[in-house]
């Protein structure tokens, strides 16, 4: 390894710079899950590759993906066939900038409720972050994501372009046409977290015709009281298109908390999203959780939950609107 | 890692247990195989995760999948396109439970007939197990193996339920229609084993106008003298279905050996399945192969074989039912 | 592992041989690029596994394959779907045999032009090889490779014969008709290189009555000056095939170099094909690039390029033929 003065940083190389390594980390989970109908089995197991190095001049770098996001890693952001997830990044005194698969910037910021269950139970307790988030339009471009942290505060800033596949350019003709971005700011001291976001998406629809754009606020915060949790999330949005089935103002409010009592932690979750739509006006869904997990030692743990979901619209296929569901079983860390 | 006393099992956790690891194991071969018809090159390449891990209480837990599989592998269960083979597992006094795509109660018992060749030439030694075995209709499915051993008796109980994705709560849509499941036992000896199981399997038809219900008896030992070892097998089962070109009682009979001298080891196998369709009558396939590798040391050797299939029914497409074929070549552990 | 004379080669065995194994290497990249009409971000994420091995009787065996290309691996070739790379080898006094996808002989004889920038800016510089090179119409099939070196000498030899999946007994069916075969030699010394190849591929077209013969030779070299490198490819070839359109005399030339001044390398190509259809006439296509990379140290470097396409056919869909493009960023290698 080289040693030299990287100008711009002014930073001296650390003679002792760990080298460049691919290391592996695991996960899995067995168990059972009702699904409102029937009970069944469920489980899983997963390898993440994590890439990780430092440059001469002290920045660092790397990257991280899950085996069964390979492809989409190698594409350079999301596959619709695999949720994927790769991201790489480098970071040093101008803050951190990532790219391919990471969270938008509101995401980063305040993050999501807290989980219940073995399986998640369909990750209800997910905010619907409009930007970076999941598979959706966008989904199959690289996302980047800039976060700068001083003292207290982190100022996240994020998008996501029009061009699939990175915009490679023997492929120009895959654009998807979704243009996204997002800025935050996160407020951190001792037990108290607040933090504030703006996103913002659009999407030239079929023939040209007309434009979808959607937008949206998030604010929320974390209280941690000794063993105890709380956090609160609050969207405001609204969804303008060319379709007037989906035009929509929106909010989203969700409430979580999670305990800890010696090897035992208790996770809870209530979160109500309601949409005005222009032509049926106000439709609602309320999800709710409760779990709990115990500790087994060495990366095990018994882990189970409950939850139901009251939806108005968007039901899972095949399903009554309202629905109780549960999980219990083990979970797997490697 | 916490040192607890875990009182379900009453072990006082291990101080030195292992931490919680992933490892990698690879293979590959390399050589020509002659269809019946033409030569041809053949190669391969694969890597497998193994997961290891133990809880403060002594419980063993793990879990593997081939890369190849890692979509199956996250799945939770065997995909149509991979025939992936993810499992995880966990082990204690209470015996082992294993979840993915684990062999049945009846593979799990008794194995299958002795392979032959450089790329199995197409496994026609395997057994035909009716549940937790390759890819069908319940393939999707995890199937969970229950494993307890008792000085020199074992036994095994699977089960694979109707809920592709695992019962995943917001994806209930997706169920096969299928449930199966098996029991087995084995007694082992010394130089000796024989085992017996009985596997159930039964799918809802297309409409809900019809149920196609198979059961099969399995039953069969091994046998080593020195460095020679037979086994055996015997398959006897009943298809009932509204299809009635389907509909059949059939038998399978196996015989295989291996034998080694030195770096030499050489295998052979029969292999009979006859079916009394209700509508064309009885028919056979007949399957021989034999083969031989030769240790090259440091995890290669040189392997070969032929085989012959004589069919009657299910030949592959645009073949003979008769056919003879064979390969050669090396192989790689790693 | 055992400890044998291996009467073939007659090599005593080395006790100290390194045991089998599977490491792990990665890159990752991140940045712009522009794609000739709009700029976008660009990312990616990648780990290599690579086994080794070696036999007690000295010969070492091994193979290799990039974690997205897990199913061609395993499938021995590429699958269109992924490009697919994995290749596997063994090597010892009688040369080298690999097998899966490694390149033809030309292309192992001679290799490609300097790249240049983030992404390759669409691999212009690639020689188009007409044997065991990307994804062709035998792509599916395992490609194997002989190479032997004697001092300044070596010869190359590959094959791609017309069996898909290896020519599985229990899957004949799925033959592709196209049959390749490359013979290459090359004479190095010091700083001096010279290669030459031939290549033959023919397929069968539809309803066998019409047959596409194509076959082309390949002359190069490589010339170092200090930090300065040359290289030189010519292409003459002829597509004989029953559809009119496609058959054609063809020409192609490339030059590139790469220059490197202490932590900068530069790199620079040209390449024109030039193709003499017996309907239309000559066409041509040309392309330049240039590009930069800043070594970072540690795995890290900064890397940027500029390209630009003149195209009489084949241009990308949605495209004016003529185009230029350029990227910028920083790859990793872990």
């Amino acid at each position: 390894m080289k040693k030299i003065l990287f100008a711009t940083t002014a930073l001296v190389m650390t003679a002792g710079a760990a080298a460049a390594e691919v290391s592996l980390a695991g996960d899995g989970r067995m168990g059972v899950i009702y699904d409102g109908d029937e009970w069944g089995f469920t489980s899983r197991a997963r390898v993440q590759f994590n890439l990780s190095g430092e440059t001469d001049g002290g920045l660092t770098f790397g990257g991280s993906f899950r085996v069964n996001d390979e492809g989409g890693a190698n594409f350079g952001g999301r596959l619709a066939s695999e949720g994927a997830r790769g991201t790489v990044f480098i970071a040093g005194p101008f803050g951190r900038l990532a790219m391919g698969a990471p969270a938008g910037a509101s995401e980063a910021a305040l993050g999501n409720l807290h989980g219940v269950g073995l399986t998640g139970l369909g990750d209800y307790h997910d905010i619907d972050y409009l930007t970076g988030d999941g598979v959706g339009a966008s989904a199959w471009n690289p996302t980047v994501l800039y976060s700068y942290t001083f003292g207290d505060f982190s100022f996240f800033a994020s998008a996501t372009d029009a061009h699939t596949a990175g915009g490679r350019v023997n492929n120009p003709a895959l654009d998807s046409g979704r243009e996204d971005y997002g800025v935050a700011v996160a407020w951190a001291s001792g037990d108290f977290k607040v933090a504030a976001g703006y996103e913002s998406s659009q999407t030239a629809l079929g023939g040209g015709v007309s434009l979808e754009r959607v937008e949206q606020f998030v604010i929320g915060g974390d209280a941690t009281f000794g063993d105890f949790t709380l956090r609160a999330a609050y969207v405001n949005g609204e969804r303008n298109t060319g379709v007037a089935a989906a035009a929509a103002d929106y909010e989203e409010l969700g409430l979580s908390g999670a305990a800890t009592f010696d090897l035992i932690t208790v996770t809870a979750f209530a979160r109500e999203v309601r949409q005005d739509f222009a032509t049926v006006g106000t439709l609602k869904n309320r999800f709710y959780g409760i779990g709990a997990s115990y500790d087994l030692g060495g990366g095990a743990a018994m882990v189970g939950g409950i939850g139901h979901r009251d939806m108005d619209f968007g039901a899972p296929a095949n399903r009554e609107g309202k629905e109780t569901y549960g999980d219990f079983g083990v979970t797997f860390r490697f």
